[in-house]
């Protein structure tokens, strides 16, 4: 019997979680299948392989990134820890609570690297169409640097393409004669280009708390932020305010809701990624809201209509890299036969539970506390390594706490590890002042 | 017998050249085909059909306009003029030579306005992929607004999506920690961005001297230009110079291969576009270089590896909307059985004596006179009406003198029409004063 052929879209957190998944049960002598692990950019990582590029790359293809430069991590480490592979097994000690993109993708990498994976991806290289046809899937990529076409016949997918990368761009009345920049956070690269600016960020995420945030530690002028529903209403410095919903620019005016004008610079639209798959078929393709109960997705992760095709990480996120490894285990588990699949309705109703539970939640903390019991579960059914979930989710709430009291401070916070259970240090500078955000200066504690 | 079904790729000036040179076909009382012509952007005209946005649009897909806020022809509209709509026929009187966009864009629509070949758009639908399966293609497109993809049979393809919509972006050294934006001029927009900034633009054709021309006229403080090979050579204003290729960038300085040194607040990339068809298999997909003698390309028009597959407009350009409709007046004859194809040597020797012709020329003034010949070859096999070629190439040759004598005010002359043969009119104000670039106030002459 020829062994099953496994195809892995996208070689981001998600994906090398299922690489890792897929290699660490070969390691404990299991016979695993063929694994082909496509990626369109040059290096691995996904969103924390910093481009300089916006639009569309060096291939005509949209670039993937949506961070910028001195990102630091937005949530605490402790939160996102890998239970088979801790930040001291990495860094050799224990580092500070928010790491800067370049420390987080070396951590990232690390674990990678240790496993041998690499060979297992081929990069540049660009899922066009895929379609299943009769009992296996037909999937057509393009080698970019050859631009050279070709397809492939693999058993079962698995879309790791992430959901952060494909910009949600409204339009507001006026954007065609703005007399400045208008751009979503995927292509923001450089808070510098705002210095002395006055920046209208609209939409109240992550992406316009922590966009404003280094546009105002960069020396930008002034941050007006426009939400549609409540402002974020944190204590925000003076040259900061909140205004409700933009309806329109005139010249540079921007007018809000409330009848009250303000003139900018540039306008940032932090509104938001869409589920975006464009080399899917109707019949393979997720379309869902981003909610922390996904459509169409048993477990979180298995396409109900067509059960040979896998999701990881499509879920909105609090926990993450070890969300992902959570669902890769148990979708490694099932392509190799260790769980077994319950019919159709079985799937519908477990989706349509997850559904209901998620909706009956009334906050922050019930989503927290909510994916965290979704993370157990998983684990619960494999043999990634148990951890202290709970201990995680006090993170997140601890964290959280510490925004409301000061949003420019909450990263000089430090918080235990729920892997190995040693205390963060305090970073030697207060994130307000850190410029720099090397690995190498954010590792001298 | 059931009708021959044919697929337009695009609606911008090739697709609608396509659409109208059918529709001429119907209205002398020729059965044509049945034709579906899929458009991306929720209206017609292409690059014309300008949008404030950049990267990804609405629906995540690449944004397909390259075009700007106070763009006006670079060349006379004397070397576009539709043979079969002169604009003094769509504005009712002769109008001045360099039109803004806005002013081109209506009349491009006035004409398909006129010929009603609206409702054969399926407008706001991507294709996504095409297969050629037996004797048909397979065309599976994407209705963006409903997230909708379906796949339908065709007996022939015209490929008319254009090439001046992806970008080729080169990597310079350190771009990565340049403190500004580094852009495309595929995502340009609004010059007065750049008012009172210094600005390195990267390249030296169309696009360079255009953007750096719009940016001096709206205020930006330099413009310096690095070229690989040789300057542009233009009179430039004071505060433009043109220095050789780009090094590296450290921090917000450029440095250029002669050593010199340039501090600059913004990149724009000049650096031309790529024939781009993610929706084409290797078997279909043409691979060439920006030139006047395509690769591949029989006539011009006919992919010679499949011939029931059609190119339009994917030369590089002196004549456009007057050469696309030479094309499609000539692909419709073909589809329609009014002219035969030979066999498939004698396509590619046509091919190669094409590149032959090509690249024994010496300079612009043969390009133009080979591409004029070309348009004349393809009108003389079809009804399209035959016009002055010859006095097309010296409008052009004009042209080239009077951007010799002045780069800034070469938009104030006025040429003869080879349609109507009358002279257009002294546009009102000298370009670099004319800073209203809306239709009403052009047209009042």
């Amino acid at each position: 019997m020829t062994k099953k052929r496994i195809a892995i879209i996208g070689a981001g957190p998600s994906g090398l979680a299922q690489l890792r998944a897929f290699q660490s049960a070969a390691a404990k002598g299991a016979e695993i299948p063929e694994i082909v692990c496509f990626e369109k950019q040059q290096n691995w990582g996904g969103l924390w392989n910093y481009t300089w590029r916006t639009g569309l790359d060096e291939y005509g293809e949209p670039v993937h990134g949506s961070m910028y430069r001195y990102l630091w991590s937005n949530g605490p480490k402790e939160g996102l820890e890998f239970a088979d592979y801790s930040f001291e097994e990495h860094f050799g000690k224990q580092i500070a609570s928010y790491p800067p993109r370049a420390v987080l993708f070396d951590y990232i990498e690390g674990r990678v690297k240790k496993a041998e994976v690499r060979d297992l991806i081929r990069f540049s290289t660009a899922v066009r169409w895929v379609e299943k046809d009769g009992d296996t899937f037909q999937v057509t990529v393009c080698h970019l640097p050859e631009d050279r076409t070709y397809t492939e016949e693999f058993d079962q997918v698995i879309v790791c393409s992430g959901h952060f990368s494909t910009p949600n761009v409204p339009h507001f009345a006026g954007f065609e004669t703005f007399k400045g920049r208008v751009l979503h956070a995927h292509d923001f690269r450089d808070a510098l280009e705002f210095k002395d600016k006055d920046i209208l960020i609209v939409g109240t995420s992550y992406s316009a708390e922590d966009i404003g945030s280094q546009c105002w530690k960069y020396g930008c002028k002034s941050i007006t932020v426009s939400h549609r529903t409540a402002p974020m209403g944190y204590k925000w410095p003076d040259n900061w305010q909140e205004v409700p919903l933009l309806q329109k620019v005139v010249g540079n005016t921007a007018h809000f809701k409330d009848g009250t004008t303000k003139d900018v610079d540039a306008v940032i639209l932090c509104t938001g990624y869409k589920h975006h798959f464009p080399f899917l078929p109707d019949d393979l393709r997720l379309k869902t809201a981003n909610r922390l109960a996904t459509a169409d997705l048993y477990k979180g992760v298995v396409y109900v209509p067509e059960p040979d095709l896998f999701y990881i990480g499509m879920q909105d996120q609090w926990f993450t890299f070890n969300m992902f490894d959570a669902q890769a285990w148990w979708v490694r588990d099932v392509i190799m036969g260790r769980i077994a699949l319950p019919d159709r309705a079985t799937m519908e109703a477990d989706v349509a539970e997850r559904v209901a539970r998620e909706d009956a939640g009334e906050d922050d903390y019930d989503a927290i506390w909510y994916q965290g019991g979704y993370v157990k579960e998983l684990i619960d059914e494999t043999d990634y390594p148990s951890f202290d979930v709970e201990g995680a989710c006090k993170a997140f709430k601890e964290w959280k706490g510490h925004k409301k009291e000061n949003i420019m401070t909450f990263r000089d916070n430090a918080y235990k590890s729920v892997i190995t259970g040693t205390m963060a240090p305090k970073h030697h500078t207060p994130w307000k002042d850190a410029l720099d955000d090397s690995l190498d200066v954010y590792l001298q504690n």
